[in-house]
């Protein structure tokens, strides 16, 4: 399903200037959403891409969850354009061996660590190309959030080629557990699984979710149910209440199918 | 009163480059801050108008509380010039059978359910012109805020006319209570109340708040105190202490004039 | 250590277009992340300067911790570039009769209350000049955010000279406690300090902390350390765990050198 302003008829996209669009650059850390340090990031971007549009996509990834992170990325970058450029830092073993990466898949640009962060995104889109960065050597260990990768992401937005930013490498690992889980909570407390339609009957946490609708308004109040969430996976949610509450569930739990 | 620039004299608001004003596109969800799905209406808008610039009134609307939604999208976007366009999504009823709406008012663009989220802006400016949106056969039923309102921002930043989005409709609804109460409850725990100037003694929660001050500075520290807010609706402070804590109130709760 | 993308050899900045870079605008206060006072401030910084690109810095500055918010500007607006705006707000004393100050520092303005707010990046990069800016009669005594601050960085986003905003004035107040204390708490719950390296033996809250590390993967799991943090001040962390809880420490609390 490709939403965008096509729907439309008859209607194109309009710069306002016959300019073309400007480059997108999108922020994805598990900082907190009160953190500085992304608007240090912000402002190297800058530095190097002062016409650069920035976006955050979440700054609550709940703290080191990988698989959380890899889902809102995936959720929060799949609909913006070619070329867009997404920087995303979960990232527990800052400052570790782990490689550093830019990954090119369904035409944008992810940079981040190489921790199965770029896993879910894969999933649906595949990898074209993949650039291993280079450790920065006069960088802060604790920050390459900002000194490794935002000027990567700044290069990419100005117009820098891929290849000459580093060396070809191999594809991403990816997220350590892939059984069927709960990879994200969103604020209503709707779990998102990792499980592809149909919508079927689920266990999570001994609890049996045999219901399932379209929409929160064909459910009845209280009775938890399985949907076809707007970004293609299975969520359970509870009609004007938290699932994540009566069902005492959080990401990372295993869920069966039944 | 109009805050603008104009008051530095013989200054003019300058683009830098003589271009255009940007277009602009505000967003106001029950999302939760660090939610992914605000990004994927903003990759939408992007999408389909490049230059947009995009601007967060609020994400963290109370769940589901379309009265103090109503005051925050007020509050955010009343300082915002014409033809500025304003995405709001808190949406108990999502897929179900309320109208979607883009309101004309005060020459700004109001885009969402038509559930009484538009209503103290059209307390305070009146309305101009109401179009219902179609729904969106292909779109997701629980994310109407991508699929739906976010391509009708969009078109309207990227200048398609309104009346092309859609059939003319009625105004929108109220709000559903319309008696004196607290509307928002502000990051100091100032309660923000539905009743203007001037400034009189009120009680909240079976307690009498009897001062009243023009500034925090002018109140006696633990004193509650009432004083016209800097949106023009009566609030109750206490100098650099929580008003809602000290008198145990929330968003919701009935105001009574002494 | 200056972090932009001339790090990327043979590679300068692009605008996409040969323009000029954009005006940048950045806000710092202890609104809280959901406020919609924020908005209000960018609707007025647009109106006057609809060219300028806003980027929040923090509005998670602890309430009324103006020595937070001193240090969260320093590191949040460091690597932005000359000519840029910083607006903060972190004002005990609204509508009293402390100043209102743009202050230029290290080619960048800096706009809000004189409470000590600007002392780190005074202490950084030293002051070039200080404008005073009169009061707004007509504006709201609650909120010179807006009505004051924002109308000021926006005029001098659109080029409007620094000298004609108000007149000149005496340097910005320092921080009450300048002893050795902790500044801010980051989202991981490290300690950022006031001292400066090189990283040695603390006592925070009666605890010794011994180690000294030079990134978090280099450190023992559960035991506190030093380390020299990405801004350039000493901090205390924990490997994947959170210091200010082990240690029962928090923002303001005294740290001596062992």
């Amino acid at each position: 399903m490709a939403i965008t302003t096509k729907q439309i008829p008859g209607k194109k996209p309009a710069t306002g200037s016959g300019a073309p669009a400007p480059p997108v650059v999108t922020f994805t850390s598990d900082f907190g959403s009160g953190s500085p340090l992304v608007a240090a990031m912000k402002g190297v971007v800058l530095a190097g891409c002062p016409t650069a549009v920035l976006v955050d996509v979440s700054h609550e990834v709940p703290r080191f969850d990988v698989s959380a992170g890899a889902f809102m990325l995936f959720a929060g970058t799949r609909h913006f354009g070619g070329g867009s450029v997404h920087l995303a830092v979960v990232d527990p073993g800052v400052g570790s061996a782990r490689r550093r990466l830019i990954v090119q898949a369904g035409g944008r640009y992810y940079i981040g660590p190489d921790n199965g962060l770029f896993a879910i995104v894969i999933d649906e889109v595949g990898v074209q190309r993949v650039i291993e960065l280079p450790p920065q050597p006069g960088g802060a260990p604790t920050f390459e959030g900002r000194d490794v990768f935002a000027p990567a992401a700044a290069a990419l937005a100005a117009g820098v080629p891929l290849e000459s930013l580093g060396s070809p490498g191999d594809p991403p690992i990816p997220l350590p557990d892939t059984g069927p889980r709960v990879l994200w909570t969103d604020g209503f407390g709707n779990l998102v699984t990792n499980l592809k339609p149909p919508a079927r009957k689920l266990r999570i946490h001994n609890h049996d979710i045999v219901a399932t609708v379209k929409t929160y308004s064909d459910a009845r109040p209280g009775e938890p149910f399985v949907y076809v969430g707007s970004m293609g996976y299975l969520e359970v949610g509870v009609r004007e209440s938290r699932a994540d509450r009566l069902l005492g569930a959080r990401s990372g739990m295993r869920v069966e199918v039944i």
